[in-house]
C-alpha cells in the first residue's frame, strides 16, 4: 500500500476537510461543580442587579429636595419616620419632611430618592438635623445599575473561572449548562511495551504514551479513557479499536506506526470503516510516522511511539480538535520570544520542531537552548523542554542569537 | 474594641508571623489520576532507561570491528545467525563474523555492539553483505543513556503535567504520592444574602462570594468546602465557624465585616480561640474591612462583602497560603507590561489596586484601561477586568501612557 508523505500544511488541510469538530451536547450541573467547565448556553440576566434601589452608605433615606440648602451652619430639620433594615422589605415610607434610618445595602423605602450619610446628620430624639444637601440618587445604587434584566451577560463557550462563576451566582443561577467533555480513548501498541506497575522482563519497556497522552487530553478539556497496552496484532487491535470507536469521540494510539515489517496500524485502520486512513506519514521532524484515519466521521490518531514526538504531534494536531469538541474557543498557544543559543538546522524538506529549554543569560535575555530529541531523548527531552521552535521546510537555519518564537508546553490546554 | 488599621505590608508581615503554611501530608494515588496534583515525594530512578542496550534502527546486529573497511564496492560478508524480536530476550548471540537481524527497539544480542542499517546491507540466503562500516555503539542506545538507575528525576513539590506523568510512567511507577489538598471552608454572611437557586424576596441579593471564592480555592490547589449563607448572628456564626475549624485547614468568610452596628465578625472570631483577631482592617483600596484571625494555628480570613474586593484580597493574601499548604512552590503571578489608558490615582494613604481591562491600540500596544470598581462595579467589574495594577501608598498617580505592570487574574492558581 503506497501512500504519499504529506507536508505539514497539507496534513492540516486534509484534517480540516474531514473533521468539523463541534461541541457534543450540553448537560446541566450544579454551579459549585462548574469550575473550569465550558459554558454551554448564552446567559441573559433574568433580574436586575442590584434587584432594587439600594443605599450605598449608612445614614438616612430622604427626599433629596427636602435637603436642598442644608449647610454646616444651616441644617434642615426632618422627622424620623422609621428604620429600614438590610435584607428586608422597607416598612417605613418617606413623605415630604421625613427621613428613615438606613444602612448600606438596605432597599430604599418608598418616597425616598437619596441617602444622607450619618456623618452629615445629628439626631435629636425623633428629629434629624441634616448638615449637607444631597442630590437626587446620591448614595443610591439604582436597580439594574450593574446588570439590567434582559442583558446578555456571558456567552456560550466561555471557560468558567472564579469570576464567571461569581457572575452566574449573582444572577441566582444554581445550575448551569456546560458542554460535555469529549471522550478520548487512549491506547499504546507494541510488543515491547508493558504497563507501569508490572514486572519488566528483558526486552520490555514501560508504557509512557498512554499516560502522558491521557494527561494531555485532560489539559485540553477532554475526558481520557485509558485502554492500556496492546500487542501488534491486527485482530486484537481491530477489536479494541472498534470498541473504542463505539464509546469514544476520538481515538489515539501510539507506537506501531514506523515503517517496517510490523507496520500494521494503517492496514488495521483501513479495515475499520470509511474512508479509513487519510494521512499516512507527514513531512515533519519529529512526527513523520503519524497516521490519521477518519472512521465514519470519528478521528483516529496514530501517533509515533517516541514520547516527545507523540506529545508534540498531539499538541499540534489533536489538541485543537479536542478543544473545539469541548466547546472552547480556539486559543492561542502561549508563546514567548527568545534568542537562539546556537544554530538550529531543520531536517531537509521537513517542517522541523526543535525542543528548547528556556533560561536567562547574564544580560537577563531569554535564551532558547535546544534539548536533543535524538537517540537518547525519549524521557529527558520530555522533562527538560519548556517548549519548541518551529522551522519552515525551506528555511536554511536559525542562527545563533536570532530571535525565535517559542511555543510553550506548560500552557497546553490552559487558557 | 479599637484596633489599628495596618498597612498592606504590615498585614503581610503579621500573616507571615502567625502562619507558616506547610503541606498537610501525602497520599498515594494511581498515576492516571495524578494530573495537576503536586508530587509529594522525590522520585529517584529505580531502573535504567532504557533498561537494556537497544537497537535504534532496523537492520543487523554485528560486532563493529567485523565491518571495518566495508565500502560500497567492497562489502564485508557476514553469516546470519538468527533474528532478534522486539519485546523479547534475544535468542541469538553474535560471534565474530556473524550478524543477527534486528528491529528498532529490540534488545542487543550478546556479542553484538553495533547495528548496520538495512539500507546498507544486502541479504543472500544466510549471507549478509555489509556495504558500510559501523563504529562501536553505532545505532545502539545504551542502557541508562536516558536515565541512570539512582538518578534524581523529579523533586517533591513538582506540579504534575503530561510530561512529568510520562516520566513517572517510564520508570514503571503506577502509583504516586501526592500532597493532600488543603480543605478550605467557605461561607457568606449577611442578612441580605440568599443562596442562588432560591426565591429572591425584596431586599435580598444572591450570594456571589461563596461561589466565586470556592472556585478560586480550586484554582489555588485547595479543596473548597461550601458551607452556605449565614445571618449576622453571633451564636449561629460561632457554631458554624467552630465546626468549620474542626474539619477545614483554612476558613474564609465574606461580608459582615464593614464598620457599623452589625460588625460582629471580629467579636465572634475573638471568641473562637487564641490569639483571635490578628488583622482588623488593612489600609488598602479595595479591601479595607479585611479581618484575619488565627484560631489555634488555623487561619480565618474574613473578606469584604464586595465581590471584586473579596476576590482581590483572596488573591493577594489567601492564595499564597493555600498554595504552600498544597505543597506547590510559590509561583509568580502572571504579569504583563501595558500602558495606562488614563491617569490612575491611588486612594490617599492606602495601597491601591486598580482593576484594568487589557486591549491593543491601533499601534498594537497593550493598553491597560481601568474598570470602575465603584458603586456599580460589583459584578461587571468581576466579569470585565483582566487583572489589576498596584499603586504604592506614597505614589501620586500613574500617568497616562506610563508603562505599568498588570497582574493577571486568569492565571490565578495556574502555573
Amino acid at each position: 500500500m503506497f501512500r504519499k508523505l504529506l507536508t505539514f500544511d497539507e496534513a492540516k488541510q486534509v484534517i480540516g476537510q474531514h473533521f468539523k469538530p463541534k461541541p457534543l451536547g450540553v448537560k446541566e450541573i450544579p454551579l459549585l461543580e462548574a469550575y473550569n467547565r465550558v459554558l454551554g448556553e448564552d446567559i441573559t440576566a433574568t433580574l436586575d442587579i442590584p434587584p432594587f434601589n439600594r443605599s450605598t452608605v449608612d445614614g438616612y433615606a430622604v427626599r433629596a429636595e427636602d435637603t436642598f440648602g442644608a449647610e454646616e451652619n444651616k441644617p434642615v430639620r426632618l422627622k424620623i419616620c422609621g428604620t429600614v433594615n438590610v435584607g428586608e422589605p422597607p416598612k417605613a415610607s418617606v413623605d415630604h419632611g421625613k427621613a428613615a434610618e438606613t444602612v448600606t445595602g438596605a432597599p430604599m423605602p418608598e418616597g425616598a430618592d437619596a441617602v444622607v450619610m450619618f456623618e452629615h446628620t445629628e439626631r435629636k430624639n425623633d428629629e434629624l438635623y441634616v448638615y449637607s444637601a444631597v442630590a437626587r440618587d446620591e448614595n443610591v445604587m439604582k436597580a439594574g445599575a450593574d446588570i439590567r434584566k434582559g442583558e446578555a451577560v456571558l456567552k456560550v463557550g466561555q471557560l468558567l473561572g472564579s469570576r464567571e462563576i461569581g457572575v452566574l451566582a449573582a444572577l441566582g443561577i444554581a445550575k448551569v449548562k456546560v458542554y460535555a467533555a469529549p471522550r478520548v480513548a487512549v491506547l499504546s501498541t507494541g510488543a515491547e511495551v508493558t504497563e507501569p506497575g508490572r514486572k519488566l522482563p528483558l526486552g520490555k519497556i514501560y508504557d509512557i504514551n498512554a499516560y502522558s497522552l491521557s494527561a494531555a487530553v485532560l489539559e485540553s478539556g477532554g475526558k481520557p479513557v485509558y485502554l492500556g497496552v496492546f500487542p501488534d496484532d491486527m485482530d486484537k487491535l481491530q477489536t479494541v479499536l472498534k470498541q473504542a470507536l463505539t464509546s469514544a469521540d476520538i481515538v489515539i494510539t501510539s507506537g506501531g506506526v514506523s515503517v517496517g515489517p510490523k507496520d500494521i496500524i494503517p492496514q488495521t485502520l483501513d479495515l475499520l470503516g470509511k474512508p479509513g486512513v487519510i494521512v499516512c506519514g507527514i513531512a515533519t521532524k519529529p512526527g513523520k510516522p503519524t497516521t490519521i484515519a477518519s472512521i465514519d466521521g470519528k478521528p483516529v490518531f496514530s501517533l509515533p511511539g517516541h514520547p516527545t514526538s507523540a506529545l508534540l504531534i498531539f499538541h499540534l494536531l489533536v489538541h485543537p480538535i479536542i478543544l473545539r469538541m469541548a466547546g472552547r474557543k480556539a486559543e492561542k498557544t502561549s508563546r514567548v520570544k527568545a534568542f537562539a543559543s546556537m544554530r538550529m538546522f531543520p531536517a531537509k524538506g521537513r517542517r522541523t520542531f526543535i525542543m528548547v529549554k528556556l533560561r536567562h543569560d547574564d544580560a537577563n535575555r531569554l535564551i532558547a537552548e535546544p534539548v536533543p530529541i535524538g537517540l537518547s531523548g525519549a524521557i529527558t527531552t520530555l522533562a527538560r523542554a519548556d517548549g519548541f521552535v518551529e522551522i519552515a521546510e525551506n528555511q536554511q537555519f536559525i542562527d545563533t542569537n536570532e530571535e525565535v518564537t517559542v511555543q510553550l508546553f506548560r500552557s497546553w490546554g490552559e487558557s
